[in-house]
């Protein structure tokens, strides 16, 4: 295997750009690789022997299935196999135990654990009540370290090799730079760094992202979904996210910051919220909000109403949906709201599509007409025609797929990086 | 000269760095090309001199004044020669008239045309007062190229080729993708599209964009004032504009109307904006927003007050510094809605760097204190730390030297692309 150094015969972007490619799209012939990639016939051959070699790609099912995959190994790289009539093409695939990360979601009281495997899917997770906001920075990070052990200690079988790398999806506003927590709604104090001590324990990778950031990684990962060009993932739920992909990468900003959505104001000396300060968007869209003003207008059992449960929350829709009036016009001005932010998102950015998901979207029927009034009355017609929005159904495994997604990520890039320093 | 079509061996983009460097830096050594390129001493010396032959650089001076620049062509790539002390360095230039562009600036009843030399740089340039808001479509194309043609007539001397590109920057809302004019406080009419005529008359490539965006390529090409990483540039004026750079390039967005940060909100309902909704920043902020609260306090001269003239604006100012407390209180309250704005900026982005221009920036020391407290109101510190915010002194050229360096870079571009299909 040649291993070049000179900048200008770039071949470690290409090989991630192949796995790339295969992650995203599953098994293909080798022939459509190229076309995906740019690649010439003869440079998808040679790469993708050397990513054979490595043992990170393998032959798979050929794409018509009576082919049986093996014996024709150039099948679509010449570039005249694939098309041809009743000869199978031989399909490439991740070897999916080629290597494994672990994602870690951190949420108000629920910390999630999954196993990803090299292809990018979970290969088992697991689920755990703990009261996070009791939780204490050296108490966090000793939790961690002894439910990732477990994890890893019960899961051995399936790598023989210790994962890669750990992706950590946090609820609230992180720093991706410093791997620091600035704040959450999990947790009761701020500027918690976690990267640093995991790294310590576990080595490889560690890293950290707001979970909406983790959301828009496992969408830009989903052609059924994202149809090129850049998106913004809104979450909705106890807070207000975002996750924004420019160029094809997920944005974290400068500072690593990127994109608090929910903190962009509505009205300056509007309600306060939970960040300290007055009239963000999260404050009249979020969970917490909406039972705060639900709270104002009905009588409600007396439960934890910092932290509303999912019960809560979707007791408050169904009186809303049997009528109650007052109920559906917080869900409705909430919808206005968020119409309104939307609008600065377009005039700002513009992006291709603009999907609304998270738990918060259990509402979004009742919002929706309100959004797109609040819409119409802030934007003028030729910067809204463009942008489509999107009601996405809440998966709640998808900020944990995104975490793998972006250990993976970083895995790719540096595993060549390494490779190229020998 | 070799020419190579496979993708992995990117002999274009390498040529494009070196001149995108020459153009921003000025006269350098092969070496320093190097080590800023992160190509090799051999590959600089092969690209330079396919360069060289092109007719594209030159030797120029060499770097302690006592070199020829001759007879040492090889100096820096070998990579000893340029800490040698006693032997000059030899640097390498953009040869000025290798190619022309011409920039075009349309602001309200103004259309300025500059002719840029391949460095960059403005040969020269002419004024026309023309009351752009009687025009029509029609009559604004014919406009533009009776005056573009007299221009080029009358400065031909400078390169016997003619132009290689047209770059117009337009106040107000633009898609630069289709080459439309949306709105523009210019023009009394909404959606002309000028990059086509003006394509069909004088070939090459004509492209348009908002003043903002323009200004933004011109700082990004600006080494004492960008110092790395993304910055927005905020242009004060008649109207608010933004120019975003997100990794190292002007952002136009997905349907090549962004950043249109003056239409975003400080608060639904507010005071109508020119652009036929409410409360967007730039109807507190703007001059005509200014004039127009000023003329609810004091007795102004019946003069435009649609399209308050730099005398106008200066005199509210000058009352203002005077003592008058009511309009200084008007300056005070767009520097505080600036704030909020540019809170919004941050959450969303956190850019590295936010530039304050435009000649709205003449009132930006009664502004500044508000803008501030407006910022600390609306953000919380740990987003507010980082974004550095720089207050950029009125460069009426800046527009102009922005659209000329944008046509030079899609020209760069252009020519390898060209020569790659050859």
């Amino acid at each position: 295997m040649k291993r070049r150094k000179d900048s200008e015969t770039p071949r470690q972007p290409s090989q991630i750009a192949i796995l790339r490619y295969l992650r995203i799209h599953g098994p293909a012939a080798r022939i459509d690789i190229g076309s995906a990639t740019g690649l010439s016939p003869a440079t998808v051959t040679s790469l993708t022997a050397d990513l054979m070699t490595q043992g990170l790609v393998q032959e798979s099912q050929s794409a018509n299935a009576n082919g049986t995959g093996n014996g024709n190994i150039n099948g679509g790289a010449n570039g005249s196999h694939g098309t041809t009539r009743g000869r199978p093409k031989v399909l490439l695939d991740l070897v999916p135990n080629a290597a494994c990360v672990i994602g870690v979601k951190i949420t108000i009281n629920l910390i999630e654990i999954a196993l990803g495997n090299f292809k990018g899917e979970i290969e088992c997770s697991s689920e755990h009540s703990i009261n996070t906001r009791d939780l204490d920075e050296a108490e966090l990070v000793s939790t961690l370290i002894t439910l990732i052990d477990d994890f890893i200690a019960k899961h051995k079988d399936f790598s023989a090799r210790p994962p890669v790398g750990i992706s950590i999806a946090v609820q609230g506003v992180c720093d991706s730079n410093s791997g620091e927590i600035i704040w959450s709604p999990a947790l009761h104090l701020r500027n918690i760094a976690l990267t640093k001590p995991l790294t310590e324990r576990f080595g490889g990778i560690v890293q950290m992202s707001n979970d909406a950031n983790c959301i828009a990684t496992a969408i830009s990962q989903n052609t059924n979904l994202h149809r090129g060009g850049d998106f913004a993932v809104i979450m909705l739920g106890y807070g207000i996210g975002m996750g924004l992909v420019l160029n094809g990468s997920v944005y974290n900003g400068d500072f690593g910051t990127a994109a608090e959505f929910g903190h962009t104001k509505y009205q300056p000396d509007g309600p306060l919220c939970n960040c300290g300060r007055r009239g963000c968007l999260e404050a009249y869209i979020g969970d917490y909000a909406i039972l705060r003003d639900a709270r104002g207008i009905i009588d409600l059992p007396d439960t934890n109403s910092l932290h509303p449960s999912e019960e809560q929350m979707m007791d408050l829709v169904a009186r809303a949906r049997a009528g109650d009036e007052d109920l559906a016009d917080l869900f409705r001005h909430a919808g206005k709201v968020l119409g309104y932010g939307i609008a600065n998102l377009i005039a700002l950015l513009g992006p291709k599509q603009i999907f609304i998901t998270g738990s918060g979207a259990r509402a979004y029927d009742m919002m929706e007409p309100e959004l797109m009034r609040g819409l119409s009355l802030a934007q003028v017609p030729e910067l809204r025609r463009g942008p489509e929005i999107i009601h996405l159904a809440w998966d709640k495994d998808l900020a944990l797929q995104g975490a793998i997604g972006q250990s993976l990520l970083r895995h790719d890039e540096n595993m060549f990086q390494a490779a190229n320093t020998l």
